[in-house]
């Protein structure tokens, strides 16, 4: 049994879910102590994170990932025990094993064979883990990357390990992320009966010529390999359950996600002058989930590009899709990010798996491109 | 104390929540057929109706009412037991004093003496009250209908006792009701992740336009003394709770209340041509309410108004408002409706009550009606 699948068996076998790191990611952190990083335990809540690094001056590469896993749903959905790995026909099967204790044992083993074999290389190298990436991802990177502002942490390079490919190990690049825009909106009218609407005001009638302009708008038409702006209503609530009261509220939830023409603050501004123009009597609390990030052509996006093409036969699709990752914290930092990692058919779900084959090849394609960077 | 106030508390005491006659019906049947009257219990479920009539062949005029009250609430909010009747600085309170058992004590009291007064009428005079007004109505003056319809039953006026008055016994004679029907409306989209707007589709943007074309519509300008017909959506709800989800299906309800301008079945065609412009995929269950009536100019206006202005010392303002009645159900036999009542300010809420001067005139107010129509 090769190294990086040991180490994947032994993080599995620890139950992490969000936001309990169970041990992984001291287990970790004595390894690398072994192979000479200095390692940092930095605690915020109930949340663990680790920041491990080697080297000191000139550019710095940091390995991203996260130890804690989804919740496996009940046991007999399973095939074998979620926390218990097991190897049928090729596959590692357990909870995490795809996202991302995978990644993030071969980031382990590619970290020790790369200060082994280049104990005097440029630049700095570094492993931060949270145990919060799956839950609220309050008390995880975002903290971190709160703390590295304050001590003037200079970070170059960012390589997050989330399940990026979709098919075949390799076959995408992620380069960007979107932002993710929530509001919580209460519109307020006057309570009624049906039969007396002048002595009321209907606040879903009020509100439903600004939400569907809301809903209509064409933000943008996309930037570069980004998809165009969107805004989803997910959730619309108003009514007593009878149908002759007309209700004195109504709630409702919205998300935008947004590419890099964009920043948070002006499609809050953008939506409340939609609201405002309706002559709506309304409140909304914003929470800004991430603002967008996008890594532009360079020395990182074109050796990673190199390095895929290489393990994967193929030169990767470079995309910017998908939700949000830990990268949108780092990346305001001032950091180039990607994203690379195994593939993610089976992330979130029972019989969650990563193939035994590209997990073996993961440390190698981590090193090659540390490497590249660094050497 | 006058008959029509001893009936009336014997009315009172007996604790007739909707849908419960609790003994009502029998006690005026009794009295009706020692005066002469021929009284038909009607049954249906759980509902008491009672059918009394006197004379045949000619016109028939009806009384139409109710022995159900709504519920009284906590007994500790009332000043004194709602089915233990109390005169106070000459109100009497009680549960349905004014709700209507005054008016149907009074009717008996009308009848018993118009029929000993004139044994020999003309036309037909009868009584139809029913134990299902407050509640759903549908084993009630509904169903009674029905059955009048099917024995080629004529009614020729139809005089409600609704507490219809607002400030002043007789200063209101109700001509008309507005129809009312209510819609249950789903529309269908596809679920799916906020962040992937392209492969779901979202049912509350697809029926925003829709519904906000619905409720901006005006759709007429109102029928002689009637207001508009209005549409009002009552409940909205839509969404898992979390805002990364395009929900699956929208759910609406919404209720017009229609003027003489439309019967139901045409703004049922009118919504669903709107629907379906809008490509909505949807299902939506409509339920008849009502029909709306109108009494024009004739006979038992003309009477009523004289009748109501002398005892009020003003004509009556003639009018179409309010909610609905089981009048709805009676109009559409061919019948001219009109109601007429006592004040209603304390209807439905705690420390019920009717002025004993009302009611002592009520009886006396009815019979001359009776009189002017079939003398
Ligand atoms: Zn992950
Ligand atoms: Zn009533």
């Amino acid at each position: 049994m090769s190294e990086v699948v040991n180490l994947t068996k032994e993080l599995v076998t620890r139950p992490s879910i969000t936001t309990d790191d169970a041990g992984c990611q001291e287990l970790i952190a004595q390894r690398l102590r072994r192979a000479g990083f200095h390692c940092e335990h930095l605690r915020f809540g109930d949340v663990d994170n680790l920041w491990a690094t080697h080297g000191d001056g000139g550019p710095t590469l940091v390995l991203l990932g996260h130890t804690d896993v989804v919740p496996p749903g009940p046991r007999e959905a399973w095939a074998s025990d979620p926390f218990v790995p097991e190897i049928r026909d090729g596959l590692l099967y357990g909870r995490g094993a795809a996202d991302m204790k995978g990644s993030v044992a071969a980031f382990v083993i590619a970290l020790e064979r790369f200060v082994a074999a280049h104990p005097g290389h440029s630049g700095r190298v570094g492993l931060l883990l949270t145990s919060d990436e799956e839950g609220d991802a309050i008390d995880g990177v975002r903290k971190v990357a709160d703390l590295f502002r304050e001590r003037g942490e200079r970070i170059d390079w960012c390589v997050t390990g989330e399940p990026s490919s979709t098919a075949k190990l390799g076959d995408l690049l992620r380069v960007g992320r979107r932002g993710t825009l929530s509001a919580t909106l209460t519109v307020r009218g006057i309570q009624g009966h049906v039969a007396y609407p002048e002595k009321a005001r209907n606040p879903i009638h009020q509100a439903m010529p600004a939400l569907a302009e809301l809903a209509a708008r064409r933000w943008d038409d996309g930037y570069e390999t980004f998809p165009p702006t969107s805004l989803q209503i997910s959730n619309i609530n108003a009514g007593t359950g009878a149908n002759n009261v007309i209700p004195g509220e109504l709630r409702v939830l919205f998300n935008l996600r947004f590419n890099p023409n964009w920043r948070a603050v002006q499609l809050e501004q953008e939506c409340e002058a939609v609201l405002r123009a309706h002559g709506l009597d309304y409140e909304v609390h914003w929470h800004r989930g991430g603002e967008p990030f996008h890594t532009p052509e360079g020395l990182l996006r074109a050796n990673a590009r190199e390095v895929l093409a290489k393990f994967s036969g193929a030169a990767p699709v470079e995309s910017t899709g998908g939700g949000t990752s830990d990268a949108r914290f780092i990346a305001p930092l001032g950091a180039q990010c990607i994203e690379i990692g195994p593939v993610n058919a089976s992330i979130h779900k029972v019989d969650e798996h990563v193939a035994v084959a590209d997990l073996e090849l993961l440390p190698e394609l981590y090193l090659e491109l540390i490497e590249r960077m660094l050497v």
